[in-house]
Parts: structure tokens; C-alpha cells; sequence
């Protein structure tokens, strides 16, 4: 007997069939005596539809606060459809919405952070062994205004109540059946894993892999919550995430890239202490997720600093920098949208100086023109231009994974 | 500068156009200096769909509880297009699901009851010269579950929020212009009525005629909220309904037919005390609303009870007696569903006995035969072969009205 949270994402539940198909999943472990929590999406593409509506009203962008009252509608619908397939099925259920389920949230609208759970009625339903379906990515905010969480935001709801419930498990189900070292759909010669660390399985979802999203991935870290990414549509083990104590050789885990990347260069920023706080500090307000940062050492009284950005938050960066014009004093700035960062993560490659050089001598191989490096612990990133993206993530996956 | 409500029902804001169109009507009031509450319906047909998709997962019908989770979705979206459109026209706005209006209900899913109104929050956004959109048809019970107030409820919903509000006014906006004396799509001598007391529109909304739902005409009643039916799409005012004070003479206010009406008889019954009470407590139990009631005299220590119930009542009401047959003994129960009632309303009736002679003898002239007769202080209804209803409706009409 385990208490286990279970996220499936809209294509899991796109239709009546697959609805059922989900209920029989989650029956299957109520039926073996566990208490069981089910967070999910809006069906399908009902969140796109919902958009187009939205977009037929108002084309220049309608309020967020409105914008999440619309969205969250989405997820009612589908928690409310699973939960009769439940009864269908002859199983005790009940579904809840985010602000039933407890979920606070700052006022952040489209990307809003939890800032508690109250647990208290996720509780009372367990102990009433109800199976209990809460619509994922929605909360509230302090003036009970509905906030969602953004993308990926299905993912920290369930990993948020596996933490506050203290869940045995936390399954994340999706059209794939765990984590490879690359894209299967690309890398032939791609493995899945059977285990990954938070910090690999974060450095693949931050470099790019869709699998997680990244917030779902720090929250489990923070709060040791065991994940594990497995299929809707297959009945097999996924690949567990978890903090992994031995570590005994230099493993590369994964390749992954992302392409919803820009790089943006302040040329000629003056050489004085501050600076770089005033521009991040500047780009943070905006809500602007930099990335990798790059600082050129100074010359003339003056030095570059380049960075990397989402895509779609390049032109807020870029206005954002505009408006501070007063108080960042700079020459110039370029921004590359067609750039690509192709990631390698692995535990214990700091230890390992060969690694960085297998690499770039993978790249070196193929052909392809490095722009940009950096390093952690755990990951080596390198920009390069994204024409050769899937190029290089096969040249480096092939170097590396046998 | 007033206090306004305003509602607007499924089709009055089906598609983009229409949403904008109820924007232009809302924001013409706002910018006179009014204040404006609105309540919306679901769009179009999303009702029906969410139905549909309801059925598909359960044919044999979920729980009430969820299906109003699922239906609540369909208000959540309307008042968030509606919220956008007033945005885009550039006027403060703010959409506020059931429970955030402050709709407290009890907990009969699918028809609940509003027990009170929190009207704080609404008060703050009238405060803050917002335009506040509310999802009529819904609220929540002490539970924090999402109920809704069955057919009708947005109508109940808007009456509630400008009696608690203390309105000036409350506009029910339809796909008619009006409140008629019959139905001008059947009777083309029909005339719109300028002015119609609440008892008056109270028997019409029973007897058939679908202007306005009954329960918010009662509410309107009780805490003196002045209604006015009128169209969303011609800009001209419609039928106001109040308390009239003076009443000069008879008038027949309108001639209206139900048929979804079922005639149930109960041959037989033992002729004691409190059997009439023990049969409509049952009736009562199961939800059951009985309309007109006849008992004939007693013969041979027994006697019969006759009344009508709404068509889709009539397995619910069957079932109940049949249930309760060791406590209610009977000869048998026939059931007759091919009925219509029709019915003239007029205040002042009462005083003059030649109103219901004068309906007799149209119907008689008509060739259509009477099969029983209700009377009440402004309503005179008669049941009749549903066959006849329309041609009963023209009869009575052309009779009375010039």
C-alpha cells in the first residue's frame, strides 16, 4: 500500500477511448489497496482552441488575468470527463480544481509560482478512498483570482502533491516510454535509461528535452520526490528519477538540444562595477529566463556581455534593455535567433578533462563551427547554428553512447 | 447613474460577432456613468456538447456532482471571451466565476438553491468602476464543490445579484424583443406588452411561455427587482416587469400553451385524511413538481387524484408512487402525456366572472373539447388535447385580445 501520484498530459485523455484508457491505469493500482492522486491536462488541444478563441477577440493579446480564467476551463472539462469514466468503472472518485486541491499561487498570471498547498481536502479525500483527479497547471491567488502555471505546469502541480502528500511515487505518463540519451525519433542508435539523477534528468530538460519540464524536475530535487517518466499507451517500467548515491565512472547520460534559443550581445558595456547586476537585474523584472552568460574581458573601458535567452522571450529582452537605455550605457546590441545549444549532462564529468575535448573533437568532425561554450558541473553546452542542430546531436550521442 | 444588470443568454454571445455586440451594449450603459453587473450564459451550443461528450464516457449519466464540474466550464469560457471583448474596446473589465461572485447554493448538483450571495467582492470591483461579467448558473455549496442552478439559472442568477445589489434595474436580454400575448411565431395577432406586473409574467413563465424562467420571476417578485425583457439584437426597449398599482380593468395579459405537461391519475385512493398529504410528500421526496391538482369527491370510501407534472417528470413521479405503494393504497394510476395546458393570465380576473365563460365559449366555437380547468386569482388554464393546442391558443387569443 503506497500513495501514488499520477500525471497524464492532454493527449493522454485527447478522447473518449483514451479517457478510459487512463481510468483503467489508475483503477489498476486503486485496486492493489494504493491511494491514488491523478493530476492532468486539458484534453487534446482544447488549450489551442481555447487561444483561437481568444485570439479571434482580442488579436493584439487579451489581459492574462482573462486569459487564465479561459485556459483553466480546459483542464475542467477533462478532470471532470475522467473522473465519470472512474464511476463508469464502478471506482469511488472525485475531481477537484487547483484552488479545491489547495493550490496558492503569487499572482504571476500565465506563469504563476505555487507558494503553498493546503492539503487539507486532498487528505479528507484519500481518507475517504476516493481516487482523487485534480486538474493540473491552475491555482489561485491571493485575491482568488485563478492563476495558471504555465508550460509544463501539469508536471509541478503532480510533483508539487507528491511533495506536500508525502507520495510514495510520483509517475509522470507521456507518449514516450522514459528518457533516452537523445531524441529516439532522430538518433537512431538513441537508449533509454532505466535511472537518471535530478540533476541530469534537469540539465536534459533545461538544455531542450521535452520530456519534464525543468520546474517539476528542481521541485523533486528540493523535496526528494522519486519520479518515474513511463508510457500511457505501453504497459512497461519508464525510466526512474531519483538521487543516485554511487557514482562510479563518468557517464554521459543524454544529448539533447534546444532550438528555442536566441543569443543576445550588449556590445561596448562600460567597464564599471554593477553593470552586470543592473542589466540581469533589469531582464529578471521582465520575467526573461536568461540562460548561459558570457562576459568578454574588458578593453578601452568597456567590455561585451553576451547571453542566451528563450525565442520567444527575445523580444521582451530586447525592450527591456531599450527602456533601461538610462541607466545601461552600451554601444550596441545584436541578437541570433538561428542558434541552437547542443547539451551533453552526465554525473562526474567534471572530474573528467577528456570529455569537453571528445566533444568538441565530435563537432570538429562534422563539420560544424562552434559559437559559444559553456560548462557545469554536469553539463558542457555548446551554440552552434541551428541549420546544423540534429547534425551535431548525432555526431556527439554516437562519439559518446555505444 | 444606476445600478444595472444585465443578462445575456447562450446565443445572444454564440461567436465572436455576437460577443461584441454584447460588449457594445454593455459598454454604451457604462459610459453613460452607470454601473454595469453582467450575467452570462454559456456560448451557443457548448452546453450541449459538453453534454455530448458526458455520454459518450456514460450513457447511463454520471454523477450530478461532476456533471456540474464539467458544465460550469461553459459560463468559465463565455465570461472570459466577453471579459477580452470590453479589453479590446478599452474599458475596465474583470470576469468572475459563480463562487468568486460570492453564489452560495445548497447541495442539490444539476438544481441547486441559492442559499445567500457574499456580494463583498462584487461591491469591490463596482467600487474600482469595473465592469464585472459574472458565470450566471453556477456557485458552490459549503462543500467548496461547483453546483449549478438547473435550466434557467443564469436568469436566477442575474435577478439574485440585482436584488442583493439593490439595482435599479435588471435587463434580461433574449432572442425576442418582448413579452407577448401569445407566442408571435404561432399567433400573428400576438402584440407586445409594455409593461406586465410579476404575478402576470409569473403565470405566463409557468404556463409555457419560455421569456423568462419562473424561479428568477419569483425572486423579482419578492425583493422588488424591476425586470425588462428585451432583444439583444435591436436596440429598442422591451417589456418592463414590475409591481403595477393601479389596475383600472380586466386585462387579459397573454395567452400561452405547455406542452411538455403530463396529466397523472391515481383511481382508487382510500378516502381518510391525509392521503392527499402522504401522496405529494412522496411526490415532493423525489423532486417532483406537481402542478395543477384535482381530487374528485368521495364514492364508495374511495376517491381520485388527478394533477399534472412537467413531461420529463412523469417515469420520476411514477417511480415514487409505485414505491410507495405499501403506504399509499390505490386502484391503479393512468397517465396521459398527449395533453396541453393552456392557460389566459390577466390580473383583476378574479372580479370578473365572465372571463373564464368568455374562454370556454372560444374554445367550444373551436371544436376543442376541455378535459379539466384550474383556476387562481389572474390565471384561468384549461388541459386539452395537445393536438389542439395551437389552434386552442389562436382561438382564446383572437377572443380577448384586439
Amino acid at each position: 500500500m503506497a500513495l501514488i501520484v499520477k500525471k497524464f498530459g492532454g493527449s493522454s485523455v485527447a478522447n473518449a477511448e483514451r479517457v478510459f484508457n487512463v481510468a483503467n491505469i489508475i483503477v489498476n493500482d486503486y485496486k492493489k489497496g494504493n491511494d491514488v492522486i491523478v493530476v492532468v491536462s486539458a484534453q487534446g488541444d482544447t488549450t489551442d482552441d481555447l487561444i483561437e478563441k481568444a485570439k479571434e477577440i482580442n488579436p493584439d493579446g487579451a489581459s492574462k488575468r482573462e486569459m487564465d480564467m479561459l485556459l483553466s476551463a480546459g483542464e475542467q472539462i477533462s478532470i471532470s470527463l475522467l473522473a465519470m469514466a472512474i464511476e463508469k468503472l464502478g471506482y469511488p472518485v472525485i475531481s477537484l480544481l487547483g484552488w479545491q486541491a489547495g493550490f496558492n499561487t503569487d499572482s504571476h498570471y500565465g506563469f504563476a509560482r505555487i507558494k503553498n498547498l493546503n492539503t487539507e481536502r486532498l487528505k479528507n479525500e484519500i481518507d475517504k478512498r476516493n481516487i482523487v483527479i485534480v486538474a493540473g497547471f491552475q491555482g489561485i491567488n491571493r485575491y482568488d483570482d485563478i492563476t495558471t502555471l504555465g508550460r509544463g505546469g501539469s508536471d509541478t502541480s503532480a510533483v508539487a502533491i507528491a511533495a506536500s502528500m508525502k507520495a510514495d511515487l510520483c509517475q509522470i505518463y507521456t507518449d514516450v516510454d522514459g528518457v533516452y540519451s537523445a531524441d529516439p525519433r532522430k538518433v537512431d542508435t538513441a537508449k533509454k535509461m532505466d535511472e537518471i539523477t535530478y540533476d541530469e534528468m534537469l540539465e536534459l530538460a533545461a538544455m531542450g528535452a521535452q520530456v519534464l519540464n525543468n520546474r517539476s524536475v528542481e521541485m523533486a530535487k528540493k523535496y526528494n520526490v522519486e519520479l518515474e517518466v513511463l508510457s500511457s499507451l505501453e504497459n512497461k517500467p519508464g525510466t526512474i528519477v531519483k538521487e543516485i548515491v554511487k557514482m562510479e565512472k563518468t557517464l554521459i547520460k543524454g544529448v539533447a538540444k534546444d532550438t528555442n534559443v536566441t543569443r543576445i550581445s550588449i556590445v561596448g558595456v562600460a567597464d564599471t562595477p554593477g553593470i552586470a547586476f543592473k542589466i540581469f537585474n533589469k531582464l529578471a523584472q521582465a520575467k526573461v529566463n536568461v540562460d548561459t552568460i558570457l562576459q568578454s574581458v574588458g578593453r578601452d573601458g568597456t567590455k561585451d556581455i553576451t547571453f542566451t535567452v528563450p525565442g520567444d522571450q527575445c523580444k521582451t529582452a530586447l525592450k527591456a534593455l531599450e527602456n533601461a537605455k538610462d541607466i545601461i550605457d552600451y554601444k550596441e546590441i545584436s541578437c541570433n535567433e538561428k542558434i541552437a545549444k547542443v547539451s551533453i549532462v552526465g554525473a562526474g564529468m567534471e572530474s573528467n578533462p577528456g570529455v569537453a575535448a571528445k566533444m568538441f573533437e565530435a563537432l570538429y568532425d562534422a563539420g560544424i563551427n562552434i559559437n559559444m561554450i559553456s560548462t557545469s558541473e554536469i553539463k558542457i553546452s555548446v551554440l552552434i547554428d541551428v541549420d546544423y542542430a540534429d547534425r551535431a546531436v548525432k555526431a556527439v550521442h554516437d562519439k559518446f553512447i555505444d
